[in-house]
């Protein structure tokens, strides 16, 4: 999930001050409310050293009833809990039902800094994820609410951080040596975040990314995150408590004309939360792009060396697996074409995904694409894949939104599967703006060759642009991993799309090759 | 789960006949059913070799319209098969909406056989386990109906039917040399295949253990869990169409009033099944007892190597946990007073637990237990425990089905995290007969010293004595684990109660300061 946040993101100091000043008013509401409706929250921060994890609980509480909360600061044990197991510390610290515990640091330390410190060995990891995912459900099941942020600085912004505490006599203690040891190495340090992420993003107890290079920032998108959570959980426990009432009454009341005011919150928030929201497709720079000449000499090269490479995939019994998503006329035909030019046909198969047929709405929505993995030596390559999920599924209503939701961590279990079978795994979002979009529309309107390519969906799914680049940007961000990749492509350019999907093939190919 | 399994249950050919007609028409109809509410249907079964899942799998299906299912037989993958991820051949087969898939062995093959021949290793077995939760949570939470039976036979039973196998010409090949292997290596693969019940009993996808030393008894059982699950099934997803039907019309049906065969059906199997059900309490030697010259002198010993090996214990920093539960008047007290006469008394403590207060009816039922873990070193003792949750709670309607339900599984984690700290875990059932109850009670009531002792509650707990039985052996048969055992107590004798508490407590005591 890291390797696609943008830390680049900033607020001036007027917008921070006007919306500071909304949000503070609600989430002093959203304490209140949920203390009367006894809905105990957990609000944990986490992530790099120096990201600002105190100073943004010191601009959270700000706005909170201080006798409705307490902050557990969670460093090395006491001795006293040094003596009991290790979630033993953590059990006794959660709240009452109504009240809210904020962990400055928690019991992630023992996958993060313990881990990184080898007081948890690797052999211990398994159980230890193994406790911290049944900690968490249980207490959601219990109702809890559980708010995961986690504070991501780049090493660069963090070595800055620590000279500059260093520098102050008053705040160079503050500095230990393990925080110069892992900013050292910060990658390793990363990647052990990275898995951290990946085993506990649970749909009981989801993560959220708080890029906190500036600290405004990072303070507007974490109380966002916290009303969010907070009145969409409000919401479901309200309904929950109607459907009960409507249970014994025999009636059901008819909620969508009553006064809402949480429900206008989480709204507002939905909103807010999208602005704040990285979007990795805005980091796209369109305007790459390839002369016609550099065109065909690096298609040349490259689908030559492919060709050799899919012998030695085949003999070397290596699957590969691509998928292909993007906008309408993103160039997905012509990049697929081009891969597969002079690819040896009985090693490949294109697999087109339209929408499912009878036989296949039977099934699990994965049920289609597990069917259609390749053979051990074998490329299988997706023109639309299980992404549609939330996608189109998302947007369109076809499936619930616990459904989409869970969607996520259903595609990196069979994506982490199919890697761990021995498969190279790669996805690609073939990107174009909105005007080159319609200029390309309108082109195969108008050439007779091309029309059959354009209906009249594709027109309605472009008036919900906005609705799919929210769709794409989270997806993007919870499903691109380590062991399957999502690789982004500049697209308003045929040939330089082209271009970047071979070589992405080529190169990932090439390293596995020299793995083995 | 297996060490509490009482493999001797019988029926006659008679008893059997009759059961098994109705059996038939129940199955054949909610097959029917499952078809017209488009419900798909998984029927895994597992075991030992030679415990008769080929013969059961027929006797299943003989009421079962056979254009509504498949058989998939598993056995070593096909080449095909081989070069693909593993779970892709599972995948592929999982049933369309209203069809039935029988699986004749199954994925759990990885974490068995392959585990005890060494083709999957150690290494892999945390993602093994991952992939198989993760393929059956994404089936149940798609409305798929999963029913995993596991068949259990004793090592000799097994060898004699191996030995009767390879006598006949006809049927010798199928014993195979790794078939001997594991008779041979009885307890280590029984120990792997605790393993896995351990990490994949989930209350999406729950195992029924099913004794199979007698098959018309397996047979019986196989039919009324799978009769009871599909009856289950049907209910709840009728359930959920008439409340999204109602929530259409913005009225709740009164559902009680309906007419519902299928909730007559799946009543029934819940009684037949409960008298399948494998009561641990009815092994119980009730006559085992002391005279007082023996117990007084067992008793002395066993205090005294108690007190030294409390000493020890503290200097090695072990903590020790022990609950009590058992029938009202079952002699809990007396064995905690036995057993902690003489030790130092900084050194252990004894939690009576009541009826939660306020505070602790405000956090999750756990958090009162993990507050009163002990030290490194020290000993707790639980007078009445978390197991309340899956006794009172569940029969007095405390708490919901899921919530009890799910209990056993929080409960194992819990214990098991203690167990990984260090700590030694044992519960101890305080068993008594209905008679000595109410002989207890009795002299409770005639002996004003002891008439505070005696409530109007216990007598109607009394009551439910039968409720009770089967909460206690389903609890006992779900939650004796390797790593924290129950222990059930023969009580009438209370001589005999006391001395073997004690002598379980310095055993396990012993066995662990032998293992460091």
């Amino acid at each position: 999930m890291l390797e696609k946040v943008d830390l680049t993101k900033k607020v001036s100091k007027e917008e921070y001050k006007k919306k500071m000043e909304q949000l503070e008013v609600k989430l002093g509401r959203l304490q209140r409310e949920c203390k009367a409706l006894g809905i105990p929250v957990l609000i944990v921060f986490e992530g790099f050293g120096a990201a600002g994890k105190g100073l943004q609980i010191g601009r959270l509480i700000q706005s909170m009833d201080p006798r409705g909360f307490e902050v557990h600061p969670i460093k090395n044990e006491t001795e006293e809990e040094r003596m009991h197991p290790f979630m033993w510390r953590f059990w006794t610290k959660t709240p009452a039902r109504g009240r809210i515990a904020i962990f400055d640091g928690s019991w992630y330390r023992r996958v993060l800094i313990d881990r990184f410190e080898k007081r948890t060995k690797s052999k211990d990891l398994p159980a230890a994820f193994h406790s911290i995912n049944s900690f968490e459900q249980q207490l959601a099941e219990d109702g809890n609410l559980i708010i995961k942020l986690f504070l991501d600085i780049d090493k660069k912004e963090q070595k800055k951080r620590f000279d500059k505490l260093e520098k102050n006599e008053e705040t160079a203690w503050r500095v230990s040596q393990g925080d110069r040891e892992r900013n050292a190495r910060y990658d390793e340090y990363a990647s052990m975040m990275e898995d951290m992420l990946f085993k506990t993003d649970t749909d009981y107890a989801p993560w959220t990314i708080i890029e906190s290079m500036d600290r405004r920032f990072a303070a507007l998108k974490i109380y966002t995150t916290v009303i969010k959570a907070m009145a969409d959980q409000i919401e479901k426990v309200k309904e929950q408590n109607e459907e009960k009432a409507a249970k014994k009454a025999f009636i059901s009341k008819d909620t969508s004309a009553a006064d809402d005011p949480v429900g206008e919150i989480a709204r507002e928030a939905d909103v807010q939360m999208k602005e704040l929201q990285v979007s990795i497709l805005s980091k796209a720079d369109l305007s790459l792009s390839y002369t016609r000449e550099e065109y065909k000499e690096k298609l040349d090269k490259l689908q030559k060396k492919l060709e050799k490479l899919h012998g030695e995939l085949y003999r070397r019994r290596i699957p590969v697996i691509l998928g292909f998503e993007g906008w309408d006329a993103g160039g997905k035909g012509g990049a697929i074409k081009r891969l597969t030019d002079r690819m040896d046909p009985r090693g490949y198969v294109v697999n087109p995904t339209a929408s499912p047929n009878d036989i296949e709405k039977a099934h699990h929505y994965l049920w289609r694409f597990w069917r259609a993995m390749p053979k051990d030596g074998h490329v299988a390559i997706f023109d639309r894949t299980w992404y549609g999920r939330v996608m189109v599924e998302r947007i369109e209503g076809f499936c619930t939104t616990e459904e989409w939701k869970r969607a996520y961590k259903e595609i990196n279990d069979m994506e982490k599967d199919l890697y761990d079978a021995g498969a190279i795994v790669i996805k690609f979002w073939m990107h174009i703006d909105k005007d080159e979009q319609e200029r390309r529309f309108k082109e195969r309107q108008e050439n007779p060759e091309k029309r059959w390519k354009i209906t009249d969906e594709d027109w309605r799914n472009r008036e919900k642009w906005d609705q799919y680049e929210d769709a794409v940007n989270e997806m993007l961000m919870r499903t691109s991993t380590d062991y399957a990749p999502w690789v982004v492509v500049e697209g308003n350019s045929k040939y330089y799309a082209r271009v970047k999907v071979l070589k992405t093939v080529v190169d990932a190919i090439e390293a596995r090759l020299k793995e083995d």
